[in-house]
């Protein structure tokens, strides 16, 4: 069974908060929790996203669902978009904020700034300072 | 029933293919994925990122937990947060790249390259460019 | 007279250490100095960084001497850049370093790294990695 | 002769306009100015920003004219603030724009959108948005 893009269904979706125990306990276990303050978690995000965007800054414009990669290249991007991800869910955890939920709520309230309006253009209707 | 850090535990977690789908169909109906290119999106997503650390710029050292932060700030905080994570979802999705079984794979991968050694002191043990 | 990009060129150039000598009083006679710790202006240095990003986050690719682009666009983009450089020319100053002198350094080390090699087709001779 | 800060003067300041020349005919001889379109070079920038950001991502606050740090460590810093002003000049000058110009300029308009009080406390005087 697959879904609308065509990938196969898992078995086990993997949720925020599935990640979040698993990092802490990371941390936790190696007597990390004392470096992970907020800030420093938040610098860690940024030198990941510039690590992201080193992947991407020699291309040029790429096309969607990345053909002519090869799987190499995929799977280092796979592992910077994991890195950014596993910092934002550790800056999350230890400012105290469910950031499932909040996703949730930033989803809900992005729909009611932009309501689904057929009359109007797409390319009129998009918003530069979206979201 | 709470977790180890004292969440209340929710009826249902948010996983990661919820919110790709439900970021893939707010796109569609607003005929935007035209504009939904890898570096689009990763330029967007960077924005945000910008947008997070506008948060705590001129805070100095920032408590885990937050502690003397106002309720708003914290909603604040945690719109900035959501919207680095959804831009994240929609990269990943545009370059039809798995990412929760992507950061599970990469949580694993950590594991075996900083193994537990309680012999070796905490301070000793961290990597500075971990991960 | 022009240089070689047809630029006109100004009776005085601006010099790093001029600005970095501005800002440093900008900051003084304000009472700021207590907030320019390295990490704030880091932090703010990443902020600026985003909304340069969202400058270019939904124009797809963007031609060289950005043809089309209003005035007002253009001045909207000379900010955002200018604010980028001086919070680094900032960050350095209160980190005790030389920027100017460490770019002309830099800029010497890179041709070292990157002899100019006729024979070798510049494709082939562009580093991902660069710098 | 020394300035405010005590740094040594030196015989010729280092500006931006010759910076710019230096790295137009750096691409220029090497037959890389066909990789230098303003998006690869705003990735590019971003990818230094991030290895500036992992130099301070675990070291908590950091005091002004980093006391402790080694020879070897400032050296690093010194040539990652170095890439960031590199492609900071490029992407200006593959723009169009007069980076230094548009510098000066933006302090004078900060100079009039913060104008000196001495009677309200740098405290409450200092903006959060700044700049």
């Amino acid at each position: 069974m697959e879904n609308s893009r065509g990938y196969p269904r898992r078995v086990k979706d993997v949720s925020l908060e599935e990640l979040r125990d698993r990092l802490a306990e990371f941390a936790r276990v190696r007597g990390w929790e004392q470096y992970h303050s907020p800030r420093n978690l938040l610098l860690a995000l940024v030198g990941e996203v510039g690590e992201l965007s080193e992947i991407f800054q020699w291309k040029g414009e790429v096309a969607r669902g990345l053909p002519n990669w090869s799987p190499t290249d995929k799977e280092h991007l796979e592992e910077e978009l994991s890195d950014v991800l596993l910092y934002l869910v550790q800056l999350a955890d230890v400012c105290g904020l469910d950031l499932g939920q909040a996703a949730l709520t930033k989803i809900l309230k992005n729909a009611q700034k932009y309501p689904i309006n057929p009359k109007i253009s797409a390319t009129n209707n998009f918003p530069n300072s979206y979201p």
